[in-house]
């Protein structure tokens, strides 16, 4: 890829705006089991209000709601600032197709100000990813290609065969964007649903599955994310809860310099 | 009170339906700093969605957006399903107050099928309730005369007075209704809500804080509300980072039996 054509995560999220209303169109380069990858749903859901004239600050957090999944093809998403006050101002985000809600979303953005700030979370203690060997994505989805990943602990490696059960499912995980892009709130977005369901690490294997809803916490600014460039970030997920079709799991991103970038939670839909 | 009345907490979620919109009215009982207790308000959210006639299954998850106190008086709530599936329905909810967004937010609903269950996290040891002492609520905002709490860790000690900072804020405690009132997904909904914010612990006194964004994932169903009944259920919660302005907190309640009802999450926007 030449330095003077877009990365496929932009090409991706591409929104032409009319009346109010943005436009894009499905890539076949984020192209997950049933529908695209969900990190570029909730990115160009962000994105779209980023965009809008009517922002104001950064985002604080993002709920998406996976409705139904995506067809390839054509989309368009709704961006309403529902209500603006002096310093926060809250989203409804919706994506739809055929004029049906396909996905939906709440944001929070504000103007933040300086506070006494710590990280109560420790960053995990892990080999750098220049020891590590990358991931070969081979055999998953097209999505999988676009993410530069290194694997610590809790490495993806079922099969369609039942391989018996395994008690934990933490990962934890380097990952960049393939080729490289600096970070900004759209890719940390995206990365935040990078963790595959932690079911098929539990099970050892593939079961049908799906996030319902994921939330994000942003807990950055521009300059920290400038400051984290292309280096890799830590991701650090695990399962809470499994129960009759629906489990929890949380995970944390770190920036390669020790900054708790983002906290984030989804529930996701499984079977079996 | 006597058994023919309603509990406080039913009072305040008292709604009158016409023509599919919900008007309630705030309750003196839910008072907190600044308008009404925001867990009070997501169990009205949740109300309104249980109680269209169009709703199927039971709640999955639940997404509360604080965009702006709710005045002493009327509101009123939509709650709109925008996506019906087989077996998962997708809730748009909306709290107005003098046509303005009040609150906003989502929530999942599904029909359960029994699958493989697991609960990857440990309830924690704590003694039984018994043995503890009953939390003064004295000097506390008015909600919180609604509860019996009973603190294990991270007791709310805190005063306006600056008395140094602490490096966790942990909080174990039993929680139940006060007066006894059996568990269901409302006061379930309540109750994730109860952790006093995080940074009052951190930094042991009192600053401007408010929840922002509200996530609940429950992991439970009729039968096992109803076993837990009127017994307590244990809370465990923390803050993750803090930062300029937001900070969030994650939390779990178990039953007393030692099933993990529902995780939460919440992003707080605080001062100094």
């Amino acid at each position: 890829m030449g330095k003077d054509t877009l990365h496929n995560f932009d090409l991706a999220m591409q929104l032409t705006e009319k009346d109010g209303v943005y436009y894009g169109e499905t890539s076949k380069e984020y192209e997950n089991m049933v529908g695209p990858y969900g990190g570029l749903t909730a990115a160009t859901l962000l994105k779209s209000a980023i965009n809008h004239p009517d922002r104001i600050g950064t985002p604080i957090s993002l709920t998406v709601n996976y409705a139904a999944p995506v067809a390839d093809g054509p989309f368009l998403i709704k961006a309403i600032p529902v209500r603006t006050n002096r310093s926060t101002q809250h989203w409804d985000l919706k994506l739809l197709q055929k004029d049906q809600v396909v996905t939906s979303g709440t944001a929070v953005f504000a103007k933040r100000r300086e506070t006494w700030t710590n990280t109560e979370l420790t960053m995990p203690s892990v080999p750098n990813p220049e020891e590590l060997e990358r991931f070969s994505t081979e055999g998953f989805p097209q999505w999988t290609r676009n993410y530069n990943m290194k694997y610590i602990e809790g490495t993806p490696n079922m099969t369609d065969e039942d391989s018996g059960e395994i008690r934990s499912s933490t990962t934890k995980q380097w990952i960049k964007d393939e080729p490289d892009r600096p970070l900004d709130f759209l890719s940390l977005t995206s990365i935040c649903d990078i963790f595959i369901p932690r079911i098929f690490l539990r099970r050892q294997r593939r079961v049908p599955a799906g996030t319902v809803s994921l939330t994000i916490y942003f807990h950055t600014d521009e300059k920290t994310l400038t400051k984290s460039g292309t280096k890799e970030v830590l991701g650090h997920a695990r399962g809470q809860r499994f129960f009759n079709g629906f489990f929890d799991q949380t995970a944390e991103v770190w920036s390669k310099d020790g900054e708790l970038l983002a906290t984030t939670s989804q529930i996701v839909y499984y079977r079996e």
